[in-house]
């Protein structure tokens, strides 16, 4: 932990960050981080199953640049692209999760902030408000208290976050054998009065999760809901009918139920039944502007990308996360030019082919 | 084999049993219990066919708890699961059967005893009466002798057990090559007199096995019939036909004839060809409640676990046992609180397809 | 090599003589005899291939023996097995041929006696003649000299082989890279005049290979001719068009035309096309009962072993071949007994499916 | 890299060049050579799927001898074979192109000369013109300098190339995480006037590549124009409307846009969609003479080899490159014979099959 932070310019590709985390974080940190649950067949599949995925290349199409920009829920975004909710970055980062908002405010990616966050999302308002463009999200997680819980969501639209991201996935925790979750780690839950630091964790014991319950936390506040953590047609359907404006195609990054599919193998099927009734994003597995691509071909309005954020805060702290969060954009904007599509727009299902190994 | 029991809370997992029990089991025994017959083809499927499967979850479906209790063969039970005949299980323990058969009933699982047990039928019944709600079943391997086999259904019945399984793979042993069976270690058979002891072994050179014979040990008892050790649609409507209350698909984990389908492969087809006039239960492979909620949700009435108990046996004998059903359990109601399940009757097929990989 | 040799009974399986081999046989007879032709992709597919097949079991069928015995064009054949020409036996025992010619003759089996062979043909028939029941039949290599072929074949007949086998895959030899054929190691043809011990090898350079050709050798006996090496259904319909009693499906063990089909997926094509107007049997990659099992069920009439007999040869002379043909034997009646398959007329099609892994 | 050169008799494969060529060559240029762009799933592909095709020998069909002799852009050659085009071959040889293109003329293969080659391409056309009767084609990378790039085009046509290779999947470089074009090693690029030696280079910030381009380029020579880089039907038949003589199905062997198709996959869509009015040929993975002869059946009228050339030229130079080409050839002739195809016109889709592994 006390090697000194190399220069973020020297790192070529997320997977080096990944590589290189294991010098800068505790070992239980980068256990939890890195793990999923059961037999973490989930978590494998995240990232294989994009690489049996093939393009379809259009040659002399003239296109020479790619333009990322896009709109998400109907705000301009530089770039299809958001870092996805993570508890507890004071884990990874003395600064906790203001690196990593700076960062992606400045690159014009949505952050979204966890409810667990290390900071309080007041701080983290006030301390990205000027880094730049990119919008921050608050993701919420339904507490065993609705006044409290709707404190949250009411706290959030009046720091300036745009949309309140509810996780649907955690009725209860993914069971991971030996639960390393805050082993020998101490949190520190900056949304929270300091009374509720030593209580039972609130992602427990959870009042009941059903879309009644979600139709009451959207009368909340005027944001947007974006439902986060299904995987099915069936489901997204019903977010639909429930107002979602947002559907976050995840299983949780192979961190609850396992053997469920890959969030790319998942995402068709999501696209097909929302049939443009709310935007449709993405997380789980994604560690190349490749899988950017694919999966804005396959219908995803922006994509989110996890761990790797947390590996690059490690080990070089917002600079890490700057060059990321540019690895990123620059491996996509190049997938982008040789794939022949010069906007997101370009990007069609038809670009698109089952591998046949 | 000296080395000190551990405490059975620090197993978080069947796999870490299994792990441990190199230490704990005699090298001979370890390899009966651990090998299959001819390539260890079925053996290793029996497992991986699970992670084949992809589970569809639902969110927001208000389930907090998941409620295990079911029927089995019309009686009660706490849960979908049981103990699978295993033989001379003093191998493992010094008190053989009766940890298991303990925590077993303790648990309200089913424990299935075999013809081939260390203890005899009346020792473990009259051992574990009192020890809880989990019934007790009596595996029968048909012996040369059809008198001796009758004695052995009437002293089950009138010992209390609750049904008679008949295995019907066993018409001559797997292939393996060398036949570890009983290397350096005696057998002793608690349901036969003494003078049975050094006899051909009763599992070779027995009474051909038909279907009409079936027949016959139905008239022994007024218990019902389970047939242990079919594969196909085509057998399973025989045994129904045949008066048979339950069907355990099994291909003998993987100890009889080699590359037949995994179990959960087969499962479907049989439940198929039953429609509901028998009940169906799986054996092989089952190493996680993962596995457990994918056989239910294909059609499964039960599920038995075999060799993980053998592990948990000789690692901690009763408690470690007691402790392997609790696993078993806790990760079966996270899987299916976390699929949207609150009951078995929630786990339909459904929930559940093939992988893509 | 000058190990002493094992005692042949403490062999189980094929897979044991063909390690223990390592330590008996010199290193380029080894090469020669375990290696392939190019990338030997079709040499592993014909083990592997056979593996992703699965039984279909059933149970309670009475059945409690198999009985092996058959027909092979026309004559009764205690076993469905035969030993696949090989030639130079002489370099993996120096009495070459005759122990596993006499070990087959013994066992029931058809030897099939290599052009190329060590010893010569009559050599070979007077040696073993009194051995036992099995049938010799005689693999002709068409010779450049159509005169010298003819004399092979006469003398054939002469001596009591009962087939002429004729291999029509070698119209040149595989490509292996480096040719290791008779590196370091004398060839000596005993079917062939000393004068053309050191002749341009006949199995080179040889008179083009035609149907018409087949019609011609057809005439020089009344031997009933199998043609051996061909995988596709068209060349089946050929076959019989011209007469073949027999079709011996075969890629030459891997070391022909790589990336042909595995010879036991190419057997369902050619049983298929030939529709019972012709005998079918198989050679490659037969290492166990089961695949003896599974090539009878699909429609094989005979299955042929290779590669396993000169390992057992080398390993433990005719003791050791013995013991390979009866590991076979035993492992394929335990396997059929398991399959409920009393007789060789038992195993159909039905008791086969793919495998899903 | 000062390692006496190796005897070329002794080398048989081609993969044997490219062991042999880790001693030979520098890191740097190693690294560059062998590598791919993203995670290689391409560059792995390209020669994996070449194994998983069967291929459907006939067997007595009469063929002893193969004829590689075929028409490439209604020109007689030799062999259905050519050198892709590589730049800076004066990293693997002093002598730059000058050895391959000496020894494919030899050998009768078709050479393509690289834009970015070291020499001149009037120095190849002097250095080879009496070599052999082998083409020569000019391989194009459309210029920022238009009028540039005509000069190229027309140098080539005076200097008797005799077609224009116009590379169009080079929008931008494919992403390699550390690009590592060039480190280390300086370019000389011959077909380039002295100053134009430290620009930018011409590889990169290129004029927007389009198909009216193409009709431009076209007019510039009387030289049939081959488009480079494709992998779809629908740019394959965009390049027939552009008048294409010939299409080159490739994906830049894995360095430009990572999880295309392997080429060997992406052939039959072409070859469908061009259906006779241009040729079509194939370069990517191509390592065995198997490969070729796959290739061919599947409709490409030549088949390019890459890397394996530059190994062979790195290890033993001409007399090195010259073995090489004759191991493809022997491979191809040796296949075509025992796959029953004594021509090219034999080799026909029917020959082939999808591999069941």
């Amino acid at each position: 932990v006390a090697a000194p932070a190399p220069d973020p310019a020297r790192f070529g590709t997320l997977a080096a960050f990944e590589a290189a985390a294991r010098e800068f974080m505790a070992p239980a940190v980068l256990d939890y981080v890195a793990g999923g649950s059961w037999d973490e067949v989930t978590l494998a599949e995240n990232s294989a199953a994009f690489r049996r995925y093939r393009f379809r290349p259009a040659v002399l199409s003239g296109v020479t640049t790619a333009d990322l920009s896009t709109t998400i829920l109907g705000r301009d975004a530089a770039v299809p692209l958001a870092v996805a909710p993570m508890a507890q970055q004071g884990w990874c980062h003395p600064d906790a999760e203001l690196p990593a908002a700076r960062a992606a405010a400045a690159a014009g990616w949505t952050f979204a902030l966890s409810t667990l966050s290390t900071c309080s999302m007041e701080a983290v308002a006030a301390e990205t408000a000027l880094a730049g463009p990119g919008a921050r999200w608050f993701q919420l997680y339904i507490q065993r208290d609705l006044a409290l819980t709707r404190s949250l969501v009411e706290r959030a639209a009046a720091a300036g976050y745009e949309a309140v991201v509810v996780t649907v996935d955690v009725p209860v925790l993914g069971y991971r054998g030996t639960d390393l979750r805050g082993v020998g780690l101490g949190e520190r839950r900056g949304n929270f009065p300091p009374q509720g630091h030593d209580r039972t964790p609130p992602a427990r014991g959870r009042t009941p999760l059903t879309w009644e319950l979600i139709d009451e936390v959207r009368t909340w506040s005027g944001l947007p809901l974006v439902i986060k953590g299904l995987l099915t047609g069936e489901d997204a359907g019903r977010a639909v009918d429930h107002g979602a404006a947002g559907i976050l195609v995840s299983n949780h990054g192979g961190r609850q139920l396992d053997r469920t599919p890959a969030a790319i193998d998942a995402l068709g099927e999501v696209v097909g039944a929302v049939d443009g009734h709310a935007e449709v994003y993405l997380d789980g597995g994604v560690r190349r502007g490749l899988d950017v691509v694919l999966a804005l071909a396959l219908g995803a309005r922006a994509v989110f990308v996890g761990r790797p954020i947390l590996y690059a805060l490690s080990v070089a702290g917002e600079a890490g996360v700057a060059r990321a969060l540019e690895i990123v954009r620059v491996e996509t904007e190049r997938a982008m030019v040789l794939l022949g599509a010069g906007s997101v727009r370009d990007l069609t299902p038809d670009r698109v082919q089952p591998s046949r190994g």
